[in-house]
């Protein structure tokens, strides 16, 4: 069964770095050995794995993508949040990373971020995991 | 083995919900707990996930995708669609989705959305599942 | 145990073909049936499926995305590279993709690019496989 993790954002547009709750519970379910999968079940918000050093890579990134996807372009949708639900398709709304010996396999400067395009609002992500039964 | 799913499409540029012929397939197979790949073998078309209520949303997704990458951009590519490229890679040719109990974990709003980019075609979609052999 | 690809890249972006490279490592670890994750563990590089025909493809996309996203647009990571930042998450770090028989399932048209955004540098390429126990 799917792990729901809570992500409450703050912002309007946000990148919250969620890695260590994320590993948390792949060391409290004891998934070992397999494939991780990160699932967003909403539609104005995304997941991204990007740097995890300098905040000024996550200001730089929400800044050049409202930029090219603006909040108002003579959308038609009612609720007015068109380009978040755009930002959430070019994002997308689940990673898979492979787990080994119980710990993310992640590059060095590789982070896992929650992408807020619609908020603030409370936020969930789901964790699925698919135990390697090669080796 | 794979599934296939025709999907045939009728415009230039479409989002088709699949999320129900998606479905059927996972029921028909005897599918029940483990994660669904949902792969599209074109290099002019995607897969994505998003709201599946209002249709104004895809309509203001494909117009503001077709103004951010536009039809024609000097491109050199001889067959004329280099733009339906980009877009099938920053869409994604590929979803995975959790399967709990037979029936695809989406959230409220969430569709599985065919993405046509060089339309009007006859299209497929590959079906994939792997098995949760954890609990 | 994931695999380690190297991939070296020449310029500063750059869309490699490394199909064949990943078609002889599934066929070297003996994977059969099941699903293959590729993942690139940098913050400044992709991988994506598309074209594997006419080169002006890979062109008109590098083309197209680098003025999409500037390189330099007022960004403020002292790096400099946030543009590469960006491209990295919009087309994503993973692919999954369905093995059957010991053979990567990809469209006629379709070929894994490992897509470098900030080189030229010396890449890697983490490959993953799951098993699939249904059949």
């Amino acid at each position: 069964m799917k792990v729901i993790l809570p992500v409450p954002t703050a912002q309007r547009t946000q990148m919250i770095d969620i890695s260590h709750e994320i590993s948390r519970v792949v060391q409290k379910e004891g998934w070992q050995n397999g494939l991780l999968t990160v699932f967003v079940p909403h539609t104005t918000a995304a997941v991204t794995i990007n740097e995890n050093a300098d905040p000024d890579v996550q200001r730089d990134m929400l800044y050049e993508i409202n930029k090219v996807i603006p909040f108002d372009d003579g959308f038609h949708h009612f609720e007015g949040n068109s380009a978040a639900h755009i930002k959430s398709s070019l994002f997308g709304v689940s990673e898979q990373i492979i787990v080994e010996e119980g710990v993310l396999q992640l590059g060095t400067w590789q982070g896992v971020y929650f992408c807020e395009f619609d908020g603030p609002r409370q936020r969930k992500v789901w964790l699925s995991f698919l135990k390697n039964t090669v080796s």
